[in-house]
């Protein structure tokens, strides 16, 4: 499996489209710390926003990124999350991003057609969309709305739980 | 999605291998609440069991199943991990256990060639392997061994971890 995780740094890999007609490339990128549904449901409507045949990229964030940007680091290291991202159905790779964060360097390696954002990334929608018009790149930036109805849709509600149950003393509500 | 998750308490699936010359049928179980990469090597362990073709179903432990035996309940709902399970590559089929566990229903139900169990799942081996026997099943029964060098390589590490760093005051080692 390790193959499919280390970024190649210095190749960049052609545009899908170039090879194959109408199949488009789509990059997700997420910290995907503590697996919930949110993710498998952002990562599906990534995929189909490319259309029939689209490959589905996802960058998982460094533990070193998140640190510096958190000012906590990631449960699971860097290469569980990576693993757990590329076994999931929608994915067709996933690999591990930069350390010292470099959105214009990823978007030339991986020449995207469409980049997805989720609805609590705002800053990374903002840099790509400035990136794409001052590199006038043929990228569309899409942001995927929010699913779910409970505080478990996310990884920081998913932690609050558990630590609010440890030791495990009560049991769960639900 | 929710049509995979619901256990046809009615209706008996043929066997694989009566439909599909050889290719097995695998069953799998667990709670699997808060995914690591030992879930995923399980499962793709698992379906290896069945050579080439093998269908995986992985049965889902239910809230209240894990409440009784563990005495505190999973953090993410029962229909949260099924809908995670199901979205994992090598599983072709996930569904929720019964809340009354019925293994021998289970078995009749899903009519599995092979029944694998994870290196932590010591009970649930004795029984099928009991009901086995007992029944005249057609039916081999495997145990997954462990895998990884770390302790989170487990829901209950994971947690763990999770509770000690929490609130986020302290950065994570790794």
């Amino acid at each position: 499996m390790l193959e499919v995780l280390l970024f190649p740094r210095k190749r960049s890999a052609p545009r899908a489209s170039e090879q194959m007609a109408q199949h488009k490339t789509v990059l997700a990128t997420g910290v995907f710390d503590i697996l919930h549904p949110g993710h498998i449901r952002f990562l599906e409507e990534s995929k189909k926003q490319g259309g029939p045949g689209a490959r589905l990229i996802v960058v998982v964030a460094r533990d070193k990124t998140v640190r510096d940007r958190k000012r906590y680091g990631p449960t699971l290291p860097e290469l569980d999350r990576v693993q757990i991202v590329s076994a999931l159905k929608p994915v067709d790779r996933a690999l591990l991003g930069h350390e010292h964060v470099d959105f214009l360097g990823v978007l030339q390696e991986l020449r995207p057609d469409i980049v997805c954002v989720g609805y609590d990334q705002n800053d990374i929608k903002r840099r790509v969309a400035k990136l794409v018009v001052d590199q006038n790149l043929p990228i569309r930036v899409v942001q995927i709305a929010k699913f779910g109805r409970n505080g478990l849709n996310s990884s920081s509600g998913v932690k609050k739980r558990i630590a609010k149950n440890w030791p495990r003393t009560r049991a769960a509500s639900r």
